[in-house]
């Protein structure tokens, strides 16, 4: 088929990452992409091959994931969204579909992207309806602590010591532009951060480290002693991916809008 | 072991049903009283008989089913929940553990029992993180028609014309003391009730049928012409179970509280 004969249609994707292996397509495992995959080629009944903004991890949820596949133009994206809609399992969504320039890439084309992670305070949080989308911590976290260490977040700094050694090639500098903690609700307390880019498994990490300042378990001030590479000094375990969310990706304006799932806040769980 | 070993311990149990084929042991099925009872087993070093308020369906969930074991007497209730909750999946949950009257019996000393069941109207209720617990109908549903159903439903009727036929022994009327709808956020809307009993798939068959006179696809006044028993007219076919909470079951005072998950409303999901 020729390049005249498709067009591209970017998605804005949510998912339950609980049933997957993460985003990245898997010869042995279930993955968000080998889900729209499959679907996709069923319906164009030929192959298709989607892009992601970037990887989530395993068990990592999205409510603003952004992907794009070229479309036979038979289709449209609202058909295309309809359809998908109604073959992918329960756990996928496609909240959003729109047709974009043949040159948007749904990662090199990202200006920023936005995670959210969701720490349940009150015990309740445990319930089956909360604990599959947070971390069940279950006691009180000094929400004045927790407020300190993110404003240390903000900047630009390298975040070589939150990160999964030695695998970046691109440098582990990153320009964090948003690092927040507010209320969710009464059950608990939800982190969103927003940055040029992140490293593997970073958001997790923070989190991680921070609740440990905030339980008392680590002296205050140890989020900006690791990001300024005090010797000696490493992170706290991460944080479980069931509390991690990829709430948004932001493009330049006029290519892909940012959506329901844009940045910040964890909106599409209005609890 | 001696009944005098034994103190009778109940508890509120949560689920997300999801997962299991309804609350009542099977064979060859997972179900949540053998979920609940491979995990007394264990603690018990022993056999463990779990006792039910009463049935809940394939797929359908509970904020307040209550159920009751005879526990040895080293383990006090609080022990008894904590291990539990550390042992069972994150699908089942147990939100309070009590000890009771050796007679305490969660079916047969149930004076009333209460269902939620919620409806997604915005399309954003189909997203993962909502459908799961909902019938997304994604349309708008008249409320006032909803409301105006549901009016017809309080009182004491037979229930025959909305019940899985000839499984009931006990007779087929019921005393329902509220029937309401009401907003859910702004995603939806959610019908509550609570009657001494209910009938076999009762509430699914009465939103099924509400909710398709709220769409305008039947006549204004059908839920009260089939209580009525009105000749050659049957309900629509039943809502679906993903809807479908047991939120409460009342005793006589002083015998099991209540609880978190008491009546009415959907508290447990605090959207």
């Amino acid at each position: 088929m020729s390049e005249q004969e498709r067009r591209r249609i970017a998605f804005t994707v949510q998912y339950d990452g609980g049933p997957y292996h993460g985003w990245q397509l898997q010869r042995e495992h279930r993955s968000v992409q080998g889900e729209l995959e499959g679907v996709l080629t069923k319906v164009f009944a030929g192959p298709a091959r989607v892009l992601g903004s970037g990887r989530t991890d395993r068990g990592v949820h999205a409510t603003g994931q952004v992907a794009a596949v070229d479309a036979p133009v038979r289709w449209t994206a609202a058909e295309l969204r309809r359809a998908m809609n109604a073959l992918l399992p329960q756990e996928v969504w496609i909240a959003r579909a729109e047709e974009v320039d043949a040159k948007f890439h749904p990662r090199y084309g990202a200006v920023s992207r936005s995670y959210a992670y969701r720490i349940g305070v009150l015990e309740t949080a445990s319930s089956p309806f909360h604990r599959r989308w947070c971390w069940p911590v279950g006691k009180e976290v000094d929400e004045e602590k927790l407020r300190g260490e993110a404003a240390s977040v903000v900047g630009e700094h390298s975040f070589a010591a939150f990160a999964k050694a030695g695998q970046e090639k691109r440098g582990d500098r990153c320009v964090v532009t948003e690092a927040e903690w507010q209320r969710w609700g009464d059950l608990g307390i939800e982190f969103s951060i927003t940055a040029n880019r992140f490293l593997h498994h970073m958001v997790r990490y923070l989190v991680g480290t921070m609740v440990e300042i905030g339980l008392g378990r680590r002296p205050e001030g140890d989020t900006g002693r690791l990001l300024e590479a005090e010797l000696g000094l490493t992170t706290s375990p991460p944080a479980p991916p069931e509390g991690l969310f990829l709430t948004g990706v932001r493009y330049p304006e006029g290519t892909y809008p940012t959506g329901d799932g844009g940045g910040g806040r964890l909106k599409a769980i209005q609890l």
